[in-house]
């Protein structure tokens, strides 16, 4: 830093915002509205009663709450406080949202009412917590229940100047968001001011926010902080229209009303778009950005036909969301559209303000360096990252935080190829992968060879036991219901593309697959099941 | 910085177009053409061969050239060997680059031959050069004059594994560039490599650049390193088209023919594109961002006419070129054309990676701090800058950089006032006001109210001695030549618009203005003629 710089943080894109639009309408929740001078006042109005309520530099206030204004305003409130944000996935457990408030030590949980009154019912204990806030419903409505210190009462403390939109360090913590913690207990992964700025400067560019940005909330908020779109949108100016439940019907008359002109999702957001009875062209073009699974040829081309947009990115909660892109080319629109759907589905190169996406082998070099895969689209490795968009670190986990950090960068656990014109394709979490007689099956690359049959909707692959092989593939099936398949031809289908040996032993058609709260397929419970006849699990 | 975290630095930018589009073509200069593959081993070329011929950690490389793909790689490549840009002014005297070679101690001056042999024959000492380099013609040719080592024969030099590209320290100096110093020696401003990349981005984003882009450098590289547009255009992965030599019928075969999308410039870039002979309605969209003065209400109605549309901004040298932009809002569409041009003709707010923009009174608060006008639209005071886009200081001159970052934040010595929307609006340099009878005129002022008549297209207003007031406004006048205009409407037309004793005294009709080598108007070379036969200038 030299003498007239000023440390980076993203709560600074809304003091701008306030200055140079104040008029403009910033976020919309059912029917309330906020301009951007109304929400710079409301998180200083939010930071000043958590100073008020005790709450100290670096202090971590955890929220459980859907995607209201209240979270949003938390996002620059909280930091604005000096404090950190801690936004926990609403869908956990009350033992596992114990867990994450525990061990964060946040001594404030602000949250929905009907997810709060679960917590205090479960039993589960919360002894750091000093205090719960009851947050108002859509309509503004707080009930001021007994236990719950109402979210009115809260921000009535608030008194004295104007706190300053900057932070004395960039390098701070901001936010610390806990991994799905699907092999054993969540990891608090922290943010930095600086790394959340740059990361949602980066987003800004990639998906060309602006002025005339209207941002509908499909996404969780409590997921990497919106993939930083809460900060992005703010600094371009944009609107903000906050979506607490995602249904079909609600997603489309939302669109229409307020001409939304981007959202964010993992591919089953995009199917619920494609598939709900009110799909119909888009009046406003549609930009999505899709990240958590590549969306299947049949998707990209439903999408398209309405006149929306993908762009498919790619990352972790340790990257704030989104680290790489499908930076798209020029040449493939000359492509048909399966080539074009196969290089559009691959996690790409990392993002402008991001540092290289890389492959790496297993074994270090003899110097303890990282090796590069082959740059030929088959051999596999790890994906590794690096950069300001990376973690400061797990909290309180320094032994996890060295571990995940081997050789300075940041090992994703996904396996994946690099191919000859430098994008990365994502062929497996490493824990999804299934071993078949000693050769690797990417699940990924069997669930690709399945969508792109016009009858199916969703899929997942696992490995199932198999006596002599060791594993073999399995695949749930959801059919879109307009087409007949069955199994032999779902497999043949599958051979018709890539090896045999890759192709699924057996076919289940399912009415549903097993979700987690981002949209991610659980793969462990369909496992659990195949594998609960055996003696013991292999891949857990 | 946290444990995997990566100094910020354009020439980062380099590395990552070279990967994601390799065969893109990233510089187009006459004939030649370079890929961003080629881009980026040029660069390495240079900066191996830099580093071969002596040039170590900070040191100074100078450039004399004008805007080739020679000039654009070099603000890769001297970085990248770790040294230190200047770009100098190309028509500068051979007393000025003299003085600028010896004040930043370079070592090697790189130049076109035109350029070079008339420093040589002039007889200015150039005691640290310890190498002249002719750089090639637009059509790479290299004569190998015997004074003058070739670039062929310096890349030639080039051995050894590439080099990284990053830096240690984010803060380290990446650029020097001088000021035109109107008013004494004149300044080397220091640009961090933090600043040049945090104020591209900002660029990226204002002017809305993409992959689609195409840029041609009308405006100077050596002004500013051209806005820092060399590192954001091949951050946006776009195309960079050079232009040794404005002038209007090429400036139309060249939009023409590359489609260009994006330019920047002064407004007499825009008067030169609005009056050829070959202007004509754009088939693609152009963007041009224009800084140095605000465009009249007749350019702005004339660029539009073509279909392009202009992006106003607002720096200095100290702040990488663009610090402020007027943000557009969407309710001043629905203004007529003279009420939508006085808005869109103020400089506005800080860019998005920019802190505040401020005016402020000359005398400190009792705590030392300064003190913001009212924001009325009316007190005048002086526009102020910081964060990590303003300079870290001026080359060895603390003693300057003292002064002009009094309480924190740079001093543009432009005075403005501040409108009740929050945007800024510049009324004069500092030393360009008249003082006449005790008030303050804005020659600005006076000469937008001149320039919003029909048959003016240029106009400067500067003070000439005046017995009774001290000083009065003087205006030189070019007309369009396409309807009539004599002094007295002239006047009579300000006196419409403005309070009178803002009128200027005398109109002259002039062909031409003087003008820097940046298409701004030499207000101190009309001032010192008409001042010639008084004992002592009062402005200088």
């Amino acid at each position: 830093m030299t003498g007239l710089d000023i440390p980076l943080t993203p709560v600074r894109f809304l003091e701008r915002a306030a200055e140079v639009m104040p008029d403009k309408v910033a976020i919309i929740d059912g029917q309330r509205r906020w301009t951007y001078r109304e929400f710079a006042e409301s998180a200083q109005t939010l930071a000043k009663a958590l100073r008020a309520s005790g709450v100290s530099d670096g202090e971590r206030v955890a929220y459980v709450a859907t995607n209201s204004a209240e979270l949003l305003i938390a996002h620059f409130a909280v930091p604005l406080a000096r404090g950190v944000l801690v936004a926990i996935n609403t869908r956990l457990s009350p033992a596992e949202i114990s867990y994450i408030c525990e061990h964060s030590g946040a001594g404030m949980l602000c949250g929905d009412l009907d997810l709060l009154q679960p917590l205090r019912m479960s039993g589960a204990e919360f002894p750091t917590i000093g205090e719960w806030i009851e947050l108002p419903t859509v309509d503004g409505h707080i009930t001021g229940d007994g236990d719950f210190t109402g979210y009115d009462e809260l921000l009535a403390r608030s008194q004295g100047d104007d706190l300053r939109w900057e932070v004395d360090d960039e390098t701070r913590t901001l936010a610390i968001n806990y991994t799905s913690g699907t092999t054993g207990r969540p990891k608090g992964v922290m943010y930095s001011h600086r790394g959340a700025y740059l990361n949602a400067l980066g987003g800004i560019h990639h998906s060309s926010f602006d002025q005339a940005t209207t941002y509908l909330w499909t996404l969780p908020m409590f997921h990497c902080n919106g993939w930083c779109t809460t900060w992005a949108v703010v600094a371009a100016l944009g609107t903000q229209v906050c979506y607490r439940a995602v249904r079909a019907e609600t997603m489309w008359s939302l669109i229409d009303e307020h001409q939304i002109s981007h959202l964010n999702g993992a591919p089953t957001i995009l199917t619920t778009l494609v598939n709900a009875e009110q799909a119909h062209p888009l009046a406003t073009p549609l930009t999505i950005s899709n990240g958590g699974a590549p969306p299947s040829p049949t998707i990209i081309a439903a999408v398209r036909a309405l006149g929306a947009s993908i762009v498919h990115i790619y990352g972790l909660t340790e990257t704030y969301g989104p680290y790489s892109v499908c930076e798209p080319k020029p040449e493939w629109n000359e492509l048909d559209v399966d080539d074009h759907a196969r290089l559009t589905a691959r996690q790409g190169v990392g993002m402008i303000t991001a540092e290289r996406l890389r492959v790496v082998r297993a074994e270090l070099s003899p110097e303890g360096e990282l090796i590069d895969v082959a740059t030929d689209g088959v051999e596999m490795g790890e994906i590794v990252m690096r950069g300001n968009t990376v973690m400061k670190g797990y909290y309180r986990d320094e032994d996890a935080t060295r571990k995940a950090t081997v050789g300075g960068w940041f090992h994703s656990g996904d396996l994946g190829v690099m191919h000859d014109d430098g994008y990365v394709q994502l062929l497996d979490r490493a824990k999804d992968v299934v071993i078949s007689g000693g050769e690797n099956i990417s699940t990924i690359e069997v669930e690709q060879a399945l969508l792109s049959h016009p009858a199916i909707l969703e899929v997942a692959v696992v490995g199932v036991p198999d006596d002599k092989w060791g594993e073999r593939p399995k695949a749930f099936v959801v059919t879109t219901g307009k087409l007949d398949i069955d199994e032999a031809e779902a497999i043949a289908h599958v051979k018709a593309q890539i090896a045999s040996y890759k192709a699924p032993r057996a076919v289940e058609f399912v009415a549903d697959l097993p979700k987690t709260s981002t949209g991610k397929i659980r793969k462990s419970e369909l496992r659990e099941v195949e594998w609960s006849s055996q003696p013991t699990m292999i891949n857990g």
